[in-house]
């Protein structure tokens, strides 16, 4: 059985001034399409198959990343449902000067991973090693379900009338 | 007050070999990166400021886009917390033979208006009109508190010691 | 038969570092690219073929865009030449802060609709709607009669000996 | 005075997959933008300062380009206007087996020379050497008249009553 | 005194199509583009300072990289010369099916740090702590020594006449 | 025979914001994949073959390249080796006040011709027609030897044990 370890996927880039917006911030959605990239590779390494992205579950901006800082990504498989796998990515800023780094971002990504005709095929469990992988693991299951929950919230109430007395500000 | 209509950001995109993955379809970090531009102008047309996103909160792939592709993005603001936006993008993929449209993503985002000085900056409310507004105005309350709780309960989760029967499989 | 409406295509853009030059305004070149692809998407729309960029007619950068601004682009069919379309594309400026917009530019191009052999194919003729679309439709007819007077005034001058008083200052 | 010769720019590019579409063609928006670029730089290097897009008057795309090809441009100012240039750019494709060239597009566009602040600024006028380049210096006279021609045209359309028996098809 | 293992960056890339050439391998430019922005980042790391690309000393391309597969570059500093940092670039090619890694290009790159002004500033000397480390340390001073040799020999044979009896074929 | 300036292959390049560092001079990266493109389309010329890059001998930069300036790339074919050729490229900068040129790089690369099955194919010798080009093609034998002797010379190290009293600083 493969390792968390083992589906690791490190990336590094350099912020460029078309990543920025006009403060000289990285653009969001650029930061989205490295992390999309990362998972991708993470869930292909474990699992041995193409994998497409099926949902983004939560991305969280902590801080700003400026123009001319370096990124560090780190993409690992934090669970395998039976065709899907969650994988979670950290963000790092470095700054080169004090050679320090800092958690700037946090992603959770559930990926499927198909075969040439594009249906889902199945995907071999995970080895958790440590603490944290394993703390990691049993997270994304509270994260799957509560995710379901929250949809079937959502189709209930757009099955009810609309609250009358609701007020748009 | 201006009115949810007001903040409509329509982008239309033709899908190029380099947007695709060797089965052809549409890159999730592709996508996820041209949802981001929408929301960002959606939201800076209504507040009339710079807006940094600071949290994707949902992104649903439904069915894959391939190569050659027409995608249209719709971008709305659903409702606006304080100096917060959130931001709902609808993708549809067009059929130029048979001339339809269909849904096959959709995500809400959490978008901060800021100041020159990176500092949030207070947003004007929206006004809904339709039904249809009124209830995503709804929704997206909802979607914060939810999202409120999960963090919270991820949180005492990690403050818990971790259950011991619990395997990794 | 399909309207001319039905053939709207609409762009939005964000300008980065990259699409402007040393003084900070869109390059001519990009917001041209961006044309052609609003344009061969609006043509593609109508004919339900490829359709491929046959000439560029005219187009005319009424003021500067810069870093920064929101760009929106309206392309639609003016009329139906056998297998040929005019498509006149509109180019707005969007000013966040006073959400106002302003027209910055208007082109007008050739497409042809091409089989999978790249041989031209007949395209279904386009109804126009409003005294506007019946304008553009008739405007359509005049520059292509126009083109094609001054291609051949162009060859006519081309055979014969230059003027020999011509001086070049 | 700065001869046509000198102002002659050449610009070698490959066509990658991302420059084509579904049929494997060159891209028109793409040659666009690097016929933009090429006659930016030939009007600079002529006139000593930043040059911005004025108008394209005609590209014509004579036959396609294909993914892999070897496309050449060359941009030379055809004659100077006070503040404005009209740029004549040629597009060669290169067969690297047989080692043969082909003219395949032609464009012309006019090009405005602006100081720091984007106010036109007087060019120095051009030495034609050539039969050739003298022939180009006359047309780009002919281009211009008939560019107002037309304009003028079309603006006495639109101040007149649309014609009744005109009928779209 | 940095350590050498302190320098690492690693970049994980997925090969697009936009990246390869008609026979589906990765183009050589690409991947330079890729060395030399891991180099730059790890002469960053290392010196505190921003770096410059001085010289290319040496890349050799050991096999070919396809279209979807994942290349992991890995960047160190081999050592520092008072002013400028020679950085060893390896680049591994990764099977997902089979889970393997494979050696398929190397660089040797030497940068020069510099300050706000562009004028070169001392960097720290580097630590190695392995034998590898070590003998990568020695094999800098080698490869710069025999470089100047080159140059120098280079520049002695253009200052003599060409010999009369060469041909070429 | 085909002659050395029949591979001649001239690139011209803007600047733009993305190709350049924070200092805003051009990347090292971005330069060197024009030049493996200039370097792959002058040895596909001279061969009638697919090129691909075998390895980067040297590339020196001697001077910096500043956003908005333009860059011109001249490669030229050197030698033929049976299946393989050594390409040199000169870049220029060009200054568009003064219009002088400067000589700020100079690069040599080795290329293998291949076929479609990316086997290595034999090429046609080159033939040159000046001292200058006698005298590149002689350099270019000279390069070769000493780049193997180099590499000898590294092996040899690597079979040896280290020096003992080597200490890195």
């Amino acid at each position: 059985m493969k390792t968390v370890q083992n589906s690791l996927t490190t990336m590094t880039q350099m912020i460029l001034p078309n990543d920025t917006n006009p403060l000289g911030n990285l653009l969001g959605g650029k930061l989205m399409h490295w992390i999309d990239i990362a998972a991708a590779l993470s869930a292909r390494k474990h699992s041995g198959k193409v994998c497409v992205t099926a949902s983004v579950d939560e991305i969280s901006f902590i801080e700003p990343i400026k123009l001319g800082d370096t990124v560090i990504l780190q993409a690992l498989v934090n669970r395998v449902f039976t065709t899907s796998l969650e994988i979670g990515v950290k963000v790092f800023r470095e700054d080169p000067i004090n050679d320090t780094r800092k958690h700037t971002a946090s992603a959770y990504l559930t990926f499927v991973a198909i075969d040439n005709y594009g249906r889902p095929v199945k995907v071999a469990p995970i080895k958790t090693e440590t603490e944290e992988e394993q703390r990691r693991y049993e997270e994304a299951e509270v994260r799957r379900r509560r995710r379901l929950e929250t949809r079937e919230h959502m189709e209930s109430m757009r099955a009810q009338p609309l609250k009358s007395d609701s007020t748009s500000s």
